[in-house]
């Protein structure tokens, strides 16, 4: 048993509009040697996260607002340096929710131990094998009751979520699958590497009218990341019956006051479509069948991944702005020391 | 056989915003004599909607739009007055969709004979014991999966379509039903004779405000007449899990212009919450379920409903502009000769 120094990153002050590195602090602390039933972990991959930012504010939105002076918590996986419990030995890999820090340790029941999977890296735990790909599932599962032969939509389709939804909807039988995404390069990997039939830039012009040109005969499921004028464009684009699965709406996450709503909303009447919203923290009944489709497909080798690392703790904040930016392609993550 | 007068109403021209009298034109026109599989139907009453003025718009909406120089279309209840159809004989009382006019023919398969209930107007085959119930019985139960112990929310809850919801969403197992309309008289009839157990009239303030007051303890279905607002209210009134059934936005149908959806659409992820919209076209399959349980609460005594005439098939735009005003209690109806 010994003490051992922790890097951690703290919430400063709450961001009005663009969050900036001066809402953030690192702060370096010695932790105590180990309680009964503690372990300590080192971090291997720390993630960063869209709905972050939500939780950045005050008053209600998915959880509690982090506290200011506080680690910012979230998904990350690392391997147990010591431990004072049974049930969570030195040297397994575990999954857990303490954050943004190199090393960290609480009650091991707060940890996950989670199999090594042979080839398999670990940084995948936090995304296409982990929450990210979850998210996915339950979203064109459970949510949008995804049916075979339809057409899907999904924004942000280069983010973490959004290739996992595209690669998610051909193996649950959609029959055309079209995204959308802030660069040429990053529309060029979607119909390339992730098999999207189509996809745009919303950059190039009007989201409707793009999404007209890539869906001439209507969507049926709308995967939402974006919000904005990419739930507008869905809702003109629908056909009857049609279902959007609303994940997040990372064009509105910044916005220093109210943004208005679709002003298409009248089309939920008279096509008689569904919105639903979701957190994936409702739907974690859905993993265990998630995890044995989604380890078949990984086997077989049909998941494409891409994953964008900043290397240190110390680059979390830095990792963070950029994932807001969209300055990464596929899932942005901290590669811990 | 006979050739016979009838009265009709025409579109004369697309209103925009706010229809006037002008934009309809009264016709008088000799019917022809029946041909064979023909019937010729005297109008008892005729059904003004707010759903009809969407339709009096160009452009997709619930189904195509109204045809300019012809009759208005919508639902009837009349008497046969001559037959050259078997099934439909002299006498018989149909339920149809020819809508604004006094008397009417066409072949026998547009017109569906009803049973004569002992003791029950004519009229409530038009709206609570008929399409009017069932856009209610429809909503809650099918689109908004209302379940015993929760609280319901149902604006425009004076109009016909409202003031079921209320006392259905109460049969159905509500544990606490709360009504908005737009008078305070509307408001004594809400929480007295349809036993809702908060009602607000939407003129006295922040509808987010007075719908906070009247349902402090938050509201798990919502049942959206109105739009605008109240559907922003309901936003954030909803529990986590909350459901929207959406059935029309009168508050938006005579804007000239785009109108802006809710600026808190955040909370549909955050709160998991459920919008749906429908049109009653695509769920007549539950008519029967409804019409049996509708039956045996009526015939309990525990169904009220209120009924605004207006005499005379030339009444039929002043009933249907006054409709759109509000000026109506319960279902306006137009009385034909």
């Amino acid at each position: 048993m010994s003490t051992a120094a922790s890097t951690q990153i703290h919430l400063a002050s709450r961001p009005e509009g663009w969050p900036t590195p001066e809402n953030f602090r690192t702060v370096r602390v010695t932790l105590p040697e180990l309680a009964p039933g503690q372990v300590r972990v080192a971090n291997a991959f720390v993630s960063v996260d869209p709905y972050m930012r939500g939780r950045m504010n005050e008053g209600r939105s998915y959880v509690a607002p982090y506290a200011l002076g506080a680690t910012i918590t979230g998904g990350a996986v690392g391997r147990v340096l010591e431990s004072a419990a049974d049930a969570v030995p030195v040297g397994a890999v575990v999954l857990h929710q303490h954050g943004w820090s190199n090393v960290v340790q609480d009650d091991a029941a707060t940890f996950q131990v989670i199999p090594e999977l042979p080839g398999v890296p670990l940084s995948l735990r936090l995304h296409i094998l982990g929450m990210t790909g979850l998210t996915a599932y339950v979203g064109l599962t459970r949510i949008a009751s995804l049916q075979p032969g339809e057409t899907v939509f999904v924004s942000g389709a280069a983010g973490a979520v959004g290739s996992a939804v595209g690669q998610l909807a051909r193996l649950l039988g959609a029959s055309r699958v079209i995204g959308s995404a802030g660069s040429a390069a990053k529309v060029a990997l979607l119909t390339g590497k992730y098999g999207f039939d189509e996809a745009f830039n919303y950059h190039d012009g009007d989201v409707s009218e793009l999404l007209t040109q890539a869906a001439p005969d209507g969507i049926d499921v709308y995967f939402d990341n974006v919000g904005g004028d990419h739930l507008t464009a869905a809702l003109d684009a629908f056909n009857d019956g049609g279902r959007a699965a609303l994940c997040g709406a990372i064009s509105t996450y910044n916005a220093e006051g109210p943004v208005p709503g679709p002003d298409n909303m009248s089309n939920i009447v008279t096509r008689g479509l569904t919105l639903r919203g979701f957190t994936l923290g409702n739907h974690l009944d859905l993993a265990g069948e998630f995890q044995q489709r989604m380890a078949g497909w990984f086997a077989e080798g049909r998941i494409a991944y891409d994953e964008t690392i900043v290397d240190g703790i110390e680059g979390t904040v830095e990792a963070f702005l950029a994932m807001m930016r969209g300055a990464n392609v596929g899932k942005m993550l901290v590669r811990v020391g």
